[in-house]
């Protein structure tokens, strides 16, 4: 693959990215695009134009996914797909997922420019919702299509508004069964997905690309207790059944876990508390709250999961509320394919750029897309390691080092 | 005022109160009406109908207050206020505050229907905004009726969507300038409140009245914890500054605070906790909270409110995040008036019942009408001694019962 002289366009990333961002129900530069909202639906629309411009072949699955194809000279071979999401949790940035979707539709382009040809077919993935926000649940579509997820237990799914994703999807436009989303292992020949790294270490080592081997393990608890409301003037504190105190102990007590039990890669996050009523005179009578746990090494997340769903019945036993714990999901981590990483190995020498192997702590689509594919990640820096922020944020030249070592990786596979 | 034979009508109470539980933002039996919503508009245009048919001359101040004149026969003398609030927080009940002007309206018709004709006019306020729902502040009406909230200042009042009040009460109909709101002190002879009780006393003791003779002092505080966000699997735990943690440990401070420096009558709360941006798998970087502190001693109030203060500064310091906390209210206790206190219990004994002197731990429009007006208020029982909650309840006997002794307090201070 030396031969190939690639020039990928970083003006037109830059303008695409930006472009995307504008679909957004935060004033910039934060970001909101949550599963089939209207701005959700526009940034589809966005996203399934770029792919036609390149002439991909562009289909959606019943679930929603978006696939966009170039054809190979032996389009009766299993594939080689890339891809990632586009959704953006509440007030965050313009980067993360939307790097490997418009980078990879990029790659496509450079691939077509230089006059490449892929044998196997190449294929561009949108994943919807990888981000839980709409369903409590991350990777929605990626879940479905590796089988994770089952077409019942994902049409039941229920946001906010008690609406489910079957009625939901069904509005946005997506037709057939939810069983035709399942696809089976030995589809893909590999999958590659670019990302930002969501952490500090390619920025404090100088290292444009970080080559994934492993993605660590994510779990993560609802949790509810239910009080009693009242007037917070007239109910004396001895009678008080508060409901958001226990929250508030359960808050801590899974940072203490994580730091106390964990090792230095565990983590534990109250990303979600909700009072109920919520008004400044009234005692809290509902608090729901979630907590999530990750850790490279299953044993240790488990064992700090383990501690926090003990102490969040102890600690409503003992304020007498009612506590409800309901595991949301606690998935395996998932090893990367070595033929995959070497193709990745090979394309860095060829673009004459330095590389770390590391592993990935964040959640990612190619977590469920290693259950059905040879699969591994590309990871590009990110300014301070911080994501799902506002201020996110990835250079051209690095974003434009990534997408050159995803084509290069994606010629390679296709000719494999 | 013996002489006086009253029928006062029950079951139109009922019906007028399951009726202007109607009006709601929320499924029945829980109530949420908030001010100059479309669901308050059609409350208040039910209450301006009720007054009218009982031959009240309805007017609106500038701020949107109701209220509803019956002329005495000098109605050059200061005229007999009486009144209370139709707004409710989300998710509460279909009695606090209603239960004072539908039963206000009703003594005013049981007097009519009786042949009482008042020396001194007579007069029904609905005020609004009792409840801080809109714009943090409780007994907007009120506050700005007695002179303790200026108009300028209740004019840049900003609700969540930063809308000023100002804006909102034009966009209501409400007409003319702020400065007319304020009333002179003198210009009622006095202000009676009927009221549920919100606390457990009278339907300990079997009572059927309570007569106030001081209402509690309230104070609130609004703290907000800046940090920062990420993504919760990419920020190990030394690098955070969760901006919930810190929020916790402040909620369960305050409840320390409230148990330890506090007597058997103080109380803090923490009914509103925010967590931004509020996603499962990101870190919090912003939280806003609320504490309301109340006691019926404002020295100890204010020691306990001192305490939650440094503990917010220190716990933020603690934690690296930046902490913000405002003084939301600290009213002083009032006083009732010995007169009305009298006229009231001169009422309960034509009425034949017996009643309790008491003191009100929550907020009411009385601890305002105070200031300008000789005040106190008639308590009834309610069930459980709860409110601010769907399953608030107080009888059609207990209502009754209230409305003759408000009618009756209201004609001998008419007359005199």
């Amino acid at each position: 693959m030396t031969e190939l002289r690639l020039a990928i366009n970083s003006e037109r990333i830059g303008r695409n990215l930006d472009r995307l961002a504008e679909f957004s129900d935060a004033p910039s530069p934060a970001v909101t695009r949550v599963l089939f909202t209207p701005t959700d639906m526009l940034g589809r629309q966005f996203i399934c134009d770029l792919m036609q411009q390149v002439g991909l072949q562009v289909r959606l699955d019943a679930a929603g996914n978006i696939f966009g194809r170039w054809l190979g000279t032996k389009p009766e071979l299993p594939p080689v797909a890339t891809g990632s999401h586009c959704d953006a949790i509440p007030h965050s940035g313009r980067y993360d997922g939307t790097v490997g979707v418009i980078g990879a539709i990029e790659a496509i382009a450079a691939l077509r420019e230089s006059g490449f040809q892929p044998q196997r077919s190449l294929e561009v993935i949108m994943f919807n919702a990888e981000e839980p926000t709409r369903y409590g649940i991350g990777c929605l579509g990626s879940r479905l299509m590796s089988g994770r997820l089952t077409p019942p237990a994902a049409a039941d799914l229920r946001d906010e508004q008690d609406e489910t994703f079957e009625i939901t999807r069904t509005a946005a436009g997506c037709v057939g069964s939810l069983d035709t989303v399942p696809l089976p292992a030995g589809c893909y020949r590999a999958f590659v997905e670019l990302h930002i790294e969501q952490g500090p270490l390619l920025e404090q080592q100088n290292l444009p690309i970080g080559i994934v081997t492993a993605i660590a393990a994510p779990a993560a608890l609802r949790v509810t207790f239910v009080g009693e409301g009242g007037h917070a003037g007239a109910v004396l504190m001895p009678q008080r059944k508060d409901a958001l105190l226990p929250a508030a102990e359960l808050a801590l007590a899974a940072e203490r876990a994580a730091r106390e039990l964990g090792g230095a890669d565990t983590v534990a996050t109250v990303g979600i508390l909700e009072v109920h009523p919520g008004a400044i005179n009234s005692i809290p009578s509902r608090c729901e709250m979630t907590v999530d746990v990750r850790d490279i090494d299953l044993v240790r997340r488990d064992q700090v999961l383990t501690s926090i769903q003990q102490q969040a019945a102890s600690v409503g036993n003992r304020r007498n509320v009612a506590t409800t714990v309901t595991l949301i999901n606690a998935d395996p981590p998932a090893r990367c394919d070595e033929t995959v990483v070497a193709a990745i190995e090979n394309a860095t020498r060829a673009a004459n750029l330095p590389s770390l192997k590391m592993i990935s702590r964040a959640y990612h689509d190619s977590l469920f897309m290693a259950l059905i594919a040879p699969t591994s990640m590309i990871f590009i820096p990110c300014r301070g390691g911080v994501s799902h922020r506002p201020d996110e944020y990835a250079s051209p030249a690095a974003i434009q080092a990534g997408v050159e070592v995803l084509a290069r990786t994606l010629a390679q596979l296709s000719q494999e």
